[in-house]
C-alpha cells in the first residue's frame, strides 16, 4: 500500500498505531492515506448493504510473546502477504483485489507486485472470481481499477520493469472519487465485469 | 482455534512461530493443531486446484516499531478478527467459514463466538455466499460442518450457553478425516449446500 521498500520485498499495510516512518507516509498523501480511504469505502459498502470486503490483517511473524500480564506480543516481523489485501462478496460473487499506490510521476513499478499475489490472482480468476488492481497516482490523485489479467499477463512477460501511466489509462478504468465513499470502485467493476449479467 | 481465554474475550490464531502456550494446545492436540490441519487441507485444495482458501492473519495492533536493523515490532498485541478465520472461493462461490475447537466434553460454548462474528456470516448469507462453521470436539476427534445459519440463530436466540454435542451431531454433518485431505470439508459444502445445482 505504501512505497517503502524494506528487506523481504514486501510491505506491511498500515496500522491503526501509527509509527513514525507511518506519519510521514499519510503527511505526504495529505491526509487520510490510500488504505484508510478503501477501508472507508468497505464501511461505506457494508453499512449500504452494497457488499462484504474486508482487508486480510498484515501477516506477523512472531517470535516473543510476554504472558506476564496477558498476552504481550515483544518481538515480531512484518510478513509478507501470500495473497491479496482484500477479499470478499459482491452481487454473489467472489472478488479480489490488490491495491497500490504509487508516488512515480511516470510510471507503476512492477516491483511492487509480488509473484504470490499474481500465482494468487490467477488462481482467483480460474476459478470464476473477479480480481483487479487498483493503482493510486499520488501526483495525479487519480486511481484506476486494472483488470488483474491485464497486470498478470503484463507482470509475467514483462515487456518492462514498469507499466507508464499511459497504459494504465489506456487499459483501466478511471475510479470515481466522492466524499462518500471515497473511491467508488464497485461502480467500475458493475461496469468492467457485470455489464453482461445485468 | 484455540480454548484459551483472554482479556478481550477473543482467541489468537495459532503462529508459525511457536510459543510456550501454544505448544502446550499442541501437545493436548496430539500433533498438528486443528488449525495447521485446516490449512493443511487448504493447500491441497490449492494444489489441485479444487478451491482457493486462505487463513486471514491474526489482527495485530503494533504499538512500538523499532527501525534500527530493519523493522522489529517490539510491542504489540492481538485484536478480535472483525470478520472470520478463512474465506475464498470454491467453483465459483464465495465461501466463509470460521474453525472452532472445543476441549469440552458435552457441549460447545457460544463464548467461543464474537457477536461480530454472527454479525459478518450473516451478512455473507445476505449476499449470497456459503457460510458455515467448522467445529473440532476434540474428546472425540471428530469435527462437524454447521450451517452459520443454524448457528447465528442460536446464538441470538440463545436457548442456553452452548449448544449440545447431541445437537451439533443432529444438525451438523461429519467431516471425513483422512491422511489428505486432512478435513475434506469441501465435500461436506457439496452435499449441504451446492447438491442442487449439480
Amino acid at each position: 500500500m505504501t512505497t517503502i521498500k524494506y528487506p523481504g520485498g514486501t510491505v506491511p499495510a498500515a496500522k491503526k498505531t501509527r509509527t513514525k516512518a507511518k506519519l510521514t507516509i499519510a503527511a505526504g498523501n495529505r491526509g487520510m492515506d490510500f488504505e484508510n480511504e478503501i477501508n472507508d469505502t468497505n464501511a461505506y459498502y457494508l453499512e449500504r448493504d452494497i457488499a462484504v470486503i474486508s482487508k486480510r490483517p498484515t501477516p506477523i511473524n512472531i517470535v516473543k510473546v510476554d504472558y506476564t500480564h496477558g498476552p504481550k506480543i515483544t518481538q515480531a516481523y512484518f510478513e509478507a502477504q501470500s495473497t491479496t489485501d482484500y477479499n470478499g462478496i459482491y452481487k454473489g460473487r467472489y472478488l479480489d483485489f490488490e491495491a497500490k499506490s504509487t508516488h512515480s510521476k511516470t510510471s507503476f513499478p512492477l516491483s511492487n507486485i509480488a509473484p504470490q499475489q499474481v500465482r494468487h490472482l490467477r488462481n482467483v480468476i480460474r476459478h470464476g472470481g473477479i480480481a483487479f488492481f487498483l493503482i493510486q497516482i499520488v501526483a495525479e490523485e487519480k486511481v484506476y481499477l486494472l483488470d488483474a489479467e491485464y497486470i498478470c499477463d503484463f507482470y509475467e512477460n514483462k515487456p518492462r520493469k514498469s507499466i507508464p501511466f499511459s497504459v494504465i489509462k489506456e487499459k483501466g478504468h478511471l475510479v470515481p472519487f466522492a466524499y462518500r465513499p471515497r473511491h467508488d470502485y464497485l461502480a467500475v467493476v458493475d461496469e468492467v465485469f457485470l455489464k453482461n449479467e445485468q
